[in-house]
């Protein structure tokens, strides 16, 4: 397909569009497109090109040009969003837009902490630019890639760690490039309006959620709420105790989380996830089994110290506040578990620890000595407390590559200590994600669906539970496969399809989906679906934008850009 | 105007209304109309009829019967929206419907604590509910009429008081009827979605917020989180110190708030309201000044103890928890004035005090001598003790007439104690309501702005700032009229306006505004009004629904039911 002789209107479109950026941002040479294509999904659908523009009136000009010569825009802030198709389109054909050069932050206001930013500035970015600035505010950030866009992902309503994990939640004030050409503010102020990025619905419609898991226009700033730096920070881990069920600690979360007591969006995760954190699949154990037995599993949890499930946060605020939460915790979860809490100085111990074994082999005698002393006082490994100083920062808005090396559980004989880019190194990894009310009951109802399912396929069953709110919990599975190895990668891609239908038919939404499955969204939202119509033919009649994004507009655009017909499935990796 | 015949078109419509809704549920004589249509603003349009549908299949019934006869629709939840024009349309002639019949309790998760409930539910109503039916659950509510729809003031954003006090906020899930006569719900889930009530965002765009301030659909039921009953909670009130200035007041607030130690949406209110919450207007002070001076002031103060600013709020949570919060709140406002914590026992007994006097006359031997005691030993007086109970009730989500009667400042010689009613009894009262970044810097500005205003136009200037969220404040102004001076009443329009106009041309937008401003409300805000419109286009191009909403789609419609040009203020009162 690559080898076809690109059509003429597709050629003038490009041709305008290097006008506009410049030729040194538009890529088009079909081996580059592919390279830039590659997710960590089973299968990606190809664009025909990358375009970065540089500023807003670029990305104005790009939407004009590509309705004048019939062209489908994908626009993505940087194309990090791994695991649910990268920076590759919903349909074949269109054309990224990726605004990573767009990366400025554009004002911190410490007084009422918030942020301005454009959508290529990354957590690493805005994270260091507080602490140049000296700014007492963090920014909440994922434990997923440092250079992912903090509007992208919470434009797609990701989650992170602090109290102002949920990202969408923390949007104030949208400027928003509709498919005709006009400059929209969100909030209904005027463009002097004062409390554009502190009040967050506005006067009027509240028009902002229209930008967020869509294809209603192209977000090119927001403001965003940042967390005044408390005056103590502690955070904890909970590993659950044997013969505890987990729907029990789900319960006892939600009271905590309804009372305040738990203040953060955490993350409750079983020993899969735990072990592909602590290490690489260990493949010489299968032995001819499909996967991980519940009797492999469990010598791994006792290799490396790893309980059934986990969960860690943070408590913050003053010192008799963070004291008062401690004292609530303790007292619901002692009855279910160990909880550890962690202070500023331990994790400063704990990093003075591993600085000093750097220079050791991890095989070596010193690490393996330290490993037995960790064991026998602690039960838990080397590999855990190594993670420790990298939950600690995460808590606190410091983002790290740590955890995104998990990606590599299947893929590679060792994972990178930096640089972790899973698409580039041929990693493989689905996530399926739907959300459930949280409560015991339903976190049991999902288990027993989903269980012989990745069971049936020969998978792991990945279970992170991530408090969306105090009353929902997303059910983030994740699908670990080898992209080498095409039946197993076909398994995987059944699998996925397979959740999503289960899932569905029970009552679960998604949360969030991956350009694998934006077409079967709504299947079983009809009426929700034609009221989204009905707003995309007001507001892109053409279906410039981002054709098929989350179910909308999908394949209805007459493909100026395609050389097949639209939403064949095309692997690229 | 009353006395001309109705268009032919009209009673059509209204005869196949008659027939949906039945006889007894259509209001169409116009004295009866213009006794329906008071509200205490100083003028509001003119509707046609008044409509009580009995179920959501009415509701789509009468969209459909408007559509196919010309009408204009102005659906409301309870039309308790006093001081914003109640249940009148934006513009004359619009039919309204009120669904104050629709009031059933559709559902309670205790569990998962949230209700889902149908627009005539009121405070009052809620709050009994989850008593009778033994839930440990409160509902939020304000300090306006316990009569007021829960769901009418949340998608109008009203505020409450506890920290489930931005109701919209606490929204998850609607049903909407669009002007087409299709259902749909919000979220993107299935029919059978779990989450419906429990995640927010849902999946795919949030469109919750096109229902909100705008006239895109009737919302017919919502989801709505309720607070579960913390072990403890402590309310409390702060009096400002002689020579702080009140700027500093909130820049405190803020910083507690962004801390979470102030965890509700405290109303920090001026002398004038304190005034008009304890007493009637003393008319008789004025000897020939239009206005109560500062002199007076100071003496209407020290009557009845009253400080220049006040605010109130309350903790919840575990014992340990709140009295974390009580130290760091005693400690942040120790230097700015006097914080008083109540207890539920401290209620208890003032209760039991007020109990024992309501026998005793309010100037008699026994009320004078408390007083006295009162003043002595606290520096208030029994009027302010009285409000005691009522606004730590509203902290636990347990509604008040009390506050409301402060409606009745200039408009009748006693305010009633039960049965409270303004729109019915007369009163006159216009809410401006810009909202602004919460700062002391930016209060300072919009007094400096706002007071020679008042000044100028000779009344009182009544100031409630309300903490819509950490980062803003709403700046709650109140023009007390007495609508039967007709002189009165236009310079208080006059001031209405000069009033909306000064802090919008300084970049001040209103949180919500009145029927009296709705063409105003985005004259500064084109693009904004622009995107609005091109959705009304979208769904609801005949402008069935609540033409003038919030400046959208005002006038554009072909009224059959006016008699004369829509958009003409009409007084009624």
């Amino acid at each position: 397909m690559s080898n076809q002789p690109m059509r003429p209107f597709l050629e003038a479109g490009l041709a305008r569009i290097r006008e506009i950026v410049g030729e040194a941002h538009v890529v088009a040479d079909p081996a580059e497109v592919d390279r830039r294509a590659r997710d960590i999904i089973a299968e990606v659908r190809r664009p025909t090109a990358y375009v970065y523009p540089g500023d807003r009136e670029e990305v104005r000009l790009i939407v004009e040009a590509a309705a004048e010569h019939g062209l489908s825009l994908w626009p993505c802030s940087r194309g990090r969003n791994w695991g649910y198709g990268g920076s590759t389109p919903a349909v074949d054909g269109s054309i990224v837009v990726n605004m990573e050069r767009m990366n400025r932050v554009l004002e911190v206001n410490e007084e009422l902490a918030y942020a301005r930013i454009e959508p290529g500035v990354s957590y690493r970015q805005l994270n260091e630019h507080l602490k140049t600035i000296g700014a007492k505010l963090w920014a909440d950030c994922t434990d997923g890639p440092p250079e992912g866009s903090v509007m992208g992902n919470a434009l797609e309503r990701g989650i992170g760690e602090t109290p102002y994990g949920d990202h969408f939640g923390q949007l104030c004030g949208m400027e928003v490039i509709l498919a005709d050409g006009r400059v929209v503010r969100t909030g209904g102020g005027a463009p002097d309006c004062k409390t554009w990025n502190t009040h967050r619905w506005g006067c009027g419609p509240v028009l902002d959620g229209l930008f967020s898991q869509s294809n209603l226009g192209i977000v090119t700033e927001v403001g965003i709420w940042l967390m005044p730096e408390p005056e103590c920070c502690r955070s904890y881990i909970f590993e659950i105790a044997d013969g505890v069920e987990v729907g029990q600690v789900v319960d006892a979360v939600r009271k905590l989380a309804l009372t305040n007591a738990i203040q953060t969006n955490i993350h409750l995760i079983n020993d899969v996830v735990s072990l592909s954190v602590a290490t690489q699949f260990p493949r010489e154990l299968l032995g001819g089994e499909p996967r991980l037995t519940e009797e492999m599993m469990a010598g791994q949890r006792k290799k490396f110290g790893i309980a059934r499930w986990t969960f860690g946060g943070a408590l913050y605020g003053s010192r008799e506040q963070v004291r008062a939460n401690q004292r609530v915790l303790r007292r619901a979860l002692r009855s279910l578990g160990r909880l550890t809490f962690v202070s500023d100085l331990q994790v400063w111990a704990v990093r003075l620890l591993l600085r000093m074994l750097e220079t050791q082999p991890e095989d070596g005698l010193v690490c393996r000595t330290l490993d037995q002393a960790i064991r026998l006082t602690t039960g838990k490994s080397l590999p855990l407390v190594r993670s420790v100083p990298h939950f600690h920062g995460i808590q606190k808005g410091i983002p790290s590559e740590y955890f995104l090396r998990h990606a590599y559980f299947k893929c590679a004989d060792r994972r990178p200590e930096s640089d972790v880019n899973p698409a580039r190194d041929g990693c493989g990894l689905m996530w399926v994600a739907p959300i459930l009310p949280m409560t015991g009951h339903h976190l049991d109802e999902i288990i027993e669906l989903t269980a012989p399912l990745f069971e049936r396929y020969g998978f792991e069953h990945y279970m992170a539970l991530i408090l969306q709110n105090p009353r929902s919990m997303i059910n983030l599975m994740s699908i670990f496969f080898d992209p080498e190895d095409a039946t197993e990668r076909a398994r995987a891609l059944e699998l996925y399809h397979e959740l999503v239908t289960a899932t569905s038919n029970a009552g679960y939404q998604q949360y969030r989906t991956s350009v694998l499955c934006m077409d079967r969204i709504f299947e079983r939202a009809g009426d929700f679906q034609r009221l989204a119509e009905a707003l995309k033919g007001a507001l892109d009649p053409d279906n410039v934008l981002a054709p098929g994004r989350y179910g909308i507009g999908g394949g209805e655009r007459k493909e100026a850009t395609l050389d097949e017909p639209p939403r064949a499935a095309t692997t690229v990796a």
